[in-house]
């Protein structure tokens, strides 16, 4: 899907949504070495504040990657990213990701997306703000 | 690894390497279902501004986890997070974070920790500031 | 395992059988990079006429490699596969491949393999028909 | 992505490229348990009649998934599916699968989808035809 950056437009969205599984976490345990057991430890969980295992925060936060994409298109290049945990999301829980173009620069090709990630009950369990360029095609 | 409160110093530092492989990204691309070619598609990645595939932004983000853990013990909970991605990472990079705490607010329990993302060529990649919490114990 | 075309016998069958977990199908989606949310997201496939998440067909269809190895040996070469997909599999289900060889062309020493798969249930999931190629050993 | 049967047009094409890597081989591997050293044995593969390891047939015939949801949307249902294995795809090779349209018919909401998978090269290394079902929504 390419993209020109003239054709993204302010107030623009994508949504994208997934189940949180329990594949997935021990993927990107595997993938940072993250050995916290609160994600991966089903007995240190049950006595946790939480009561049961937790995505990573990176993890639900990374969801926000295809909607860039859609956004942005193939081209796209993440320049950063901001993020707030505001709520633990658990394994099953489904994760709608809604990002919106909020301002575009467009002498230096950079777009800023907002996104909300909301769980299946409508809370927002994370917060976020991007920053992306559309490089030149040629 | 438990790790109180009032043990964590300003000044403290924790790091973590590792070499970002093929599998990496392709495990990362099944989480996230990220489909841009420049993860996945060797041709793709020819043909761009990279000129071979380059690890998802977020992924070389997510490996801050671990020494978050290292500095706030297991029962840190990640409350933000922003990241700048500087240079791209590519396939057999070996990255090391370097991270730092550096503030804390002890009526809150909270924890400031800087990160550096180097490359083996020693050149900064990505650069993020964490906001983690450090629960009472009990 | 090695076999010769020779020692392969029409009417000959093989078995295989595996509980279908979520992490495969997170494993599969990674691979496909389909992101039908039918497969990932709970709450989608609560709202769809399955009622809950089903499995990709192809990951069925995919459970007949082993029976075709078993039959006709390391050597053995896929030329083609047939599949109908008649009920869907769900997380959970145990899936049983039954495949039997149904007829030989010994001059291009090919071999037909008619499969089905039932579920727990004896419920027929699938039927399918390979042709694969056993290669001179030298 | 919600797409009515009406929408769906015969001609209408739709494309996905990605790079076969090692760790799909894996992946695929312990998803159906298929244990022909010739998809993860490099010792073994060397040996054999296509000199290095090759994806399982089944790998490469799941790439087409993506392209039946572009053209039929999320509720698309697989009812068949044909494939013909044509030349080897080795690890490292990208794969482009171009599917079409056919034909339709409109009493059973049925839509014929033929594919083709191009290697790198542009050699044909898979065809294939699907059956899918575009469900009423309601």
């Amino acid at each position: 899907m390419v993209k020109e950056f003239a054709d993204i437009r302010i107030g623009e969205s994508a949504a994208f949504s997934k189940t949180i599984s329990e594949a997935d976490i021990f993927a990107f345990a595997g993938i940072t070495l993250d050995c916290n057991p609160i994600h991966v430890n089903v007995e240190f969980a049950k006595n946790s504040i939480f009561k049961k295992r937790v995505a990573h925060g990176m993890l639900t936060a990374s969801m926000i990657d295809q909607t860039l994409i859609s956004l942005g298109g193939f081209g796209t290049i993440h320049l950063s990213q901001t993020v707030k945990f505001l709520m633990p999301v658990f394994i099953g829980d489904t994760v709608t990701v809604i990002s919106e173009v909020t301002s575009k620069n467009d002498e230096k090709r950079r777009v800023t997306v907002k996104s909300v990630i909301i769980n299946q009950e409508g809370k927002t369990v994370l917060e976020g703000e991007a920053l992306i360029l559309i490089p030149r095609e040629d």
